[in-house]
């Protein structure tokens, strides 16, 4: 059995220019996008590396993270990118992949531009795809649905701007 | 700007006994388990340990993963565990939260007794919940809903017990 060493290793990052969001595979991790044509969707885990540190890293607690939410909620019950391990959870539209170039075209993902990724798995609706789901009071007004969230006015869910 | 350093600190471990299923929360990070209540689902990222060893982290193609699918399959178009950041991603139902035991009782998690876990998520339909999915098709037999998994028969995708 090995010993878990707990370490990262970055298999690309975030590319957001004039052409648009992409994610960029390095090289030696190309050949595992291998049959990944056809999922419509993946999850991408990103390091929220600009929050890799231990004041943001021993936060328990988001101070009034929502407009109409009880004032502290505690981290895990938010999708806040300062936690104890700063992992983020995208799922993004696949536009394209050039498995020779290690590029996966997206039409969005909430990461800046140069944000290590972890990880790309597919969306696979047997294990993502919830029928029955039930969310607290504070945020029953959030779209329902992944697509709804494109136009819904996040605006006014967030207590302040960013 | 911090320098990343792409280390992880469990926040906690699953407990698979007579009880059953349960996340067990290490103290220091009990207090961000505050207002999960009322999520009926949550994401659970867990590290995959015993796959913690470069042997498995550096392979990119799955060989036979599964019946009926390519021979060989990328990492990323699979959900294996052996990955490498073998960081594994399992949306699962809450039972109850007792937030001074640290105790997240939950019906089922795909992962062993005394595996790490890396951080808890709510599962929120407005990113997590697609409408319109697509998978190819050596998948496409497989449940379309969470719910149906439970009762699918998984033996007959995988080419191999494990």
């Amino acid at each position: 059995m090995p010993t878990p060493n707990y370490t990262l290793d970055p298999i690309g990052r975030v590319i957001v220019d004039d052409d648009g969001f992409a994610l960029s595979i390095y090289e030696p991790y190309r050949p595992a996008l291998a049959e990944l044509d056809g999922f419509s969707h993946i999850n991408v885990l990103w390091w929220a590396h600009l929050l890799d540190d231990p004041m943001f890293r021993e936060m328990t607690i988001a101070e009034r993270a929502y407009r109409n939410a009880p004032a502290q909620i505690g981290i895990f019950a938010t999708r806040s990118p300062a936690r104890p391990n700063p992992i983020a959870l995208s799922a993004v539209a696949v536009i394209s992949i050039d498995r020779d170039e290690g590029i996966v075209r997206v039409p969005y993902v909430d990461a800046d531009d140069g944000t290590p990724i972890l990880d790309i798995k597919p969306y696979h609706p047997s294990v993502d795809r919830i029928r029955e789901v039930r969310v607290p009071a504070w945020c029953a007004t959030w779209p329902q649905w992944y697509e709804d969230s494109a136009t819904f006015d996040w605006g006014a869910v967030f207590e302040s701007a960013q």
